[in-house]
Parts: C-alpha cells; sequence; structure tokens
C-alpha cells in the first residue's frame, strides 16, 4: 500500500511557504499484530502548527524535519490486524499529512460526532472546537451581562468561543478580517457587534463599543489587534490566549505599549496561555455540550473545506490571509 | 494648628529627585463635628506611590499635583470632636505626607499590631504585609515542593511573600540587589537560596536554582530580573505581578523577549495583576495570620526607619536604590 505524505522540508521564515514543504511517496509497512492500516478522509490545517514548525520551538515537541507534519486526521480503516478496529471503521488520528498510515490500534478512537457530519469530528466537535469551549467557559468565565472581545471570531476557535460566550449571557465583539465575516457574526452566530480590524477606523470602533471596558478578551491573534484591545481592559479583565497567528509569523511587539506587566498591574487583571490538553480529560463533556447547542439551534458552526491533498500547503498558506470562515480541512479522498 | 506636608511640585521623569516635591506649611482648620485632628507619627513611603506620580496614571486616581503625597500614616489624636475617638488615641490613616492633618472621624482606623511594635501597623502589618500574604497564598498559590521565584525579596511586600512561600512548603529563591540582602535572607527568612541581580552571573545562578523549572514568580521589580525570570517558567506556571519598580522609572522592555502572550501560551502559564484593594474586607485575617506567624518565629520581618519628616524625600528616593531592609518608615516626632 502506497501512501503521500507531506514533511517539512526546512523552518518557515515569516509566513511558510511552498517550499518549506516536500510531497513523498512512500510504500507503508506491512502490518504488524495489533496494528491498523488507515486511509485519511480529511486533514487539519491548524495555525497552531506554524507555531510548531519554527525555531524556538512552541508548546509541546517542535515539528520535525523531514517528518509529515503532524495534526488531526478523519480516516477509514483499510486493513485491520487488531481487534479493537475492523475494516471500514471510520476514526480519528493524528498521524499528520499523510493520505494513509499504519498505526497501533491505540492510536486512533472512535469518531464522536453525536449526528452531526463526520467533519465536526476536526472542527466544532474537534479540538478547535473543545478548545474555544473551555477556553471561554473555563478561563474567559463571562459573567452575563459583561463585555467580551473575540479576534480572529469567525475562525475555527473564534466562532465558537464567541457563541460560547453569547450563550453565557455576554455582550460579545468580534473581531475579524472581512465584512463578510462580521456579517456572518452578527447575522449567523448572533453576537452583539463585530468589526473588521482592517479598517482605518477599527480602535475608534472598539472604543465606541466597550464603553466600560473589556472584561473577557478571547485573543486568537495577537499583534495590532491585541494591542489596540487591551488598551480598553476593565479592572479585573481576564485575557485568555488562544493562540497569537500575528506572531508565529514574526510581527514584534510595539515597544510604545505599557508593557504588559504594568497594564494587568494596573488593571488588576489577569492574562493566561490556554492549552487545551489542559482538558483532554473532559473534552467528551464538552462535545457533548456543544453538539446539544446545535440540535437547539443555538450554536452555528462552520466549515470551508479545500479539496484534494494536493491543496494541503496552499491551504495551510490561507490560514495566515484569513480565507477561512469557520474550521479549514482538507478533504483527502472518498 | 499648623503641619507641614510635601505635595507634588511637578511629574518625576524618571527617578524622582527632590524639585519634584514641594514642603508647605499651613494653618489646619478648626474643627467641625465629627472630626479629629491627628498629629502624625510615622509615615510610610512605598515604591507603588511613584506609580502614581507619572503619567499615564497607574491603579486607582493619580496622585494630584499640589496635593499631599497620599499614603499610609501611623498617628495620635491630638483633638477630637468625634465620639469614635479620643486625644491619645493612636491611628492609622491615609492622609499621607504631612506632620498633622484634620480628618473626619471615619477617615482614620484604630491600630490592631497583636501585641507587636506600633510600626508594623505600617509594614508586616499593613498593606504591604497583607500584599504579600494574599499575593502568595491566593494568587501564587504554591504547592508543597514547588519551586518560588520572588524579586525584591529583602523589600517589605517581598520579605513576606517568600516566608509565606517558604511556610507553604516551597522552595524559595529570593533575588535582591546585595548580598547582605542576600545573607539575610538566607539566614534570618530561611529560605532556599537566595541571589544578587547586580552579579554578573545571576542569569546562570537563577538557571542553576531552577532545574525542573519556576512554577510560582512572585514579581515586584519587572525589568531584567523579571525577562530573566520569565526565561524558566515550568509548565502551569503562575506570575503574580504586584510591583514593577524597575518600570515605574521608565526602564523599557526588551524588544527581543519572546513576547508575553505568546510566553503564556507556550507555558500554559498565567500571569496576574494583584492589587490588595480586592481583598480589602479580609485584612484581619491576613493581619492575624501574620502576627500569629511571627509569635511562633515561623515569620522574620524587618523595618527601616528614617528619622525626621524632612528626611521623606530621600527616603522614597531611596527605594529605587534598594536602601532598605524590609519595610521603609519615616519616623515623624515622638
Amino acid at each position: 500500500m502506497r501512501a503521500r505524505r507531506i514533511v517539512l522540508a526546512q523552518r518557515p521564515v515569516g509566513l511558510p511557504r511552498q517550499e518549506d514543504f516536500a510531497t513523498e511517496v512512500i510504500d507503508l509497512p506491512p502490518l504488524a499484530d495489533g496494528q491498523v492500516a488507515v486511509e485519511s478522509l480529511y486533514l487539519s490545517v491548524d495555525p497552531y502548527m506554524r507555531n510548531r514548525m519554527g525555531a524556538p520551538a512552541g508548546p509541546g515537541p517542535a515539528q520535525e524535519l523531514g517528518a509529515p507534519v503532524a495534526g488531526g486526521v478523519i480516516g477509514r480503516v483499510a486493513e485491520s490486524r487488531s481487534d479493537t478496529w475492523a475494516v471500514g471503521d471510520v476514526v480519528l488520528g493524528s498521524y499528520g499529512w499523510q493520505t494513509a498510515a499504519v498505526l497501533p490500534e491505540g492510536a486512533v478512537r472512535a469518531v464522536d460526532v453525536h449526528g452531526l457530519p463526520l467533519t465536526t469530528a476536526l472542527g466544532v466537535l474537534g479540538s478547535t472546537g473543545v478548545t474555544g469551549y473551555f477556553g471561554m467557559r473555563e478561563v474567559g468565565r463571562p459573567a452575563p451581562g459583561q463585555t467580551v472581545v473575540v479576534s480572529a471570531a469567525a475562525g475555527a476557535v473564534g466562532l465558537v468561543a464567541s457563541q460560547v460566550a453569547r450563550i453565557l449571557g455576554a455582550r460579545v465583539i468580534g473581531v475579524a478580517g472581512s465584512e463578510a465575516k462580521c456579517l456572518y457574526l452578527k447575522s449567523q452566530a448572533r453576537i452583539a457587534s463585530a468589526m473588521d480590524y482592517h479598517g482605518s477606523g477599527f480602535p475608534e470602533a472598539l472604543a465606541a463599543q466597550c464603553p466600560d471596558g473589556v472584561d473577557v478578551y478571547f485573543d486568537n491573534v495577537g499583534g495590532f489587534v491585541s494591542r489596540t484591545v487591551r488598551g480598553h481592559l476593565a479592572m479585573g479583565a481576564r485575557i485568555v490566549v488562544c493562540g497569537q497567528i500575528a506572531e508565529y509569523n514574526g510581527e514584534r511587539p510595539d515597544a510604545e505599549e505599557t508593557p504588559i506587566p504594568t497594564l494587568l498591574l494596573h488593571r488588576g487583571a489577569t492574562m493566561q496561555g490556554f492549552m487545551v490538553m489542559q482538558y483532554a480529560d473532559r473534552a467528551a463533556e464538552a462535545r457533548a455540550q456543544l453538539a446539544e447547542w446545535i440540535r437547539q439551534g443555538q450554536l452555528s458552526y462552520e466549515e470551508t473545506i479545500a479539496d484534494g491533498f494536493d491543496q494541503t500547503v496552499d491551504a495551510f498558506r490561507s490560514l495566515f490571509a484569513g480565507a477561512n470562515l469557520g474550521k479549514l480541512l482538507v478533504r483527502v479522498g472518498g
């Protein structure tokens, strides 16, 4: 059985380029006892992957050079020498950008989508959805009536975080990268306000929406957007640092900003780096709640699906241009 | 009745200078019903005062130009038209750098020193002690065996915070500004390790003491010391930002440092600005516990007392040179 895989050929400087990656064709090894061969159906491409590709390393072990880019995959068992999995079973793995892989039976788990489409296992019910859920519910913890700002609000994590805050009773302001996303956030995600940070009037628009300050800032982006929001922290504010997509590609902090420790001291505020792995043992609880909210019509989700394994690198690169609404996936095959 | 007072004449740029202040002699007004005249015995000088003198404003309202510098005072009631206070009562006020003041009876409270010397009401049992207590116990929350670093560990807040962490079972590393302070910290405060940040080997010495990373960093200083400590955060670390004395006088952040949000994200770490006013309703609990630890010989405290009201500005300025061991006070009169 043959497979294609996309490996990290060199560490990107700034925005990832095609030449930072290489596609290889390999022969998969024959199965040993307790192993399965999985054919990929959908791959995940996520901003955090960029963080792992650079130096210094991000959270967890850095992406190895010459190895397939790691990440979530939905696949189908094509061969099995396992008592756990039968041919045809649909499973979730984390073997990354490969069209197929031979894996120990414990390296995949059953897909649990509560009757929703299969792709949600990598999206609203996958690690991005669970991140938005726990990041907002457990770290952001908005009280009813509080003002919550979410950056990259129309992205995979942000869209969940924004709506969780709205469901918890907060007044939610989404920051996104286009007017179309802002319209979506207001009409479909039904949050109070949304604004395009590209607009020259963004700082003023934000200030106008936060007359009493920002109680919770769910930060997916860093950079200019976050500096602007940090200028409006209410006393006792909480900042959930969930992603820093603007920084991953080398944008540097503005030396004129009030230093963050001083700002937090002045505001009695908290900034917490959020890692979903800290809530790994509660992921099923999040998936069940998110699925229930979807069934009740309280939570909208979106997926942007790129078609074909060869599109993987372009899809990944498009994340940094904000091309996706909701979760970005690559469909590998049928 | 006449009084002298020290007012803020202009906003300091960098380190405060004598000419930023002016001493005035005023006639106190006659007492109205419900008022008391208080003669100052001891004044507090604290780093946070510098923060309130600059622009932009720090926490709470900024120090007004032309007004006495605000801060804690131990005084004695010299005249009373109050049913609450009798002449001779020793009270605690917050009217700042004045030799005497006429105040409403509700603007002072009884001194509560649990049999300890009167001056502790502004020190280990005053707001600096309560800050160190709650900042470490409620925000730092070290578990037994965890590694805790405290900057300005021999200062008023740091000395309490360091020992609270040691009493809670943590391994405490103090960072201070002289070898004498380090000796004190090891021999009297009985913490595991102490190091002088002036030494060229400070970063290496710190690294050697934190092989498993820093679980809690209690930050009183900011600047170079804090950047060094932040390079060693353990996963899930907590940073208590209690003061930023290095930043108050205009030291700017190092643009080459990993941005703080990114660092917190990589470490799943939390940085919280601590304001003791958030624990105002529990101050009596802190004072009782601190006094008990002192009686049991578990907690050492120190005071550095400058003699005479005319020494107030010099005493204040000396804070930024690290002249004090423990709490710095000014004795106003007998």
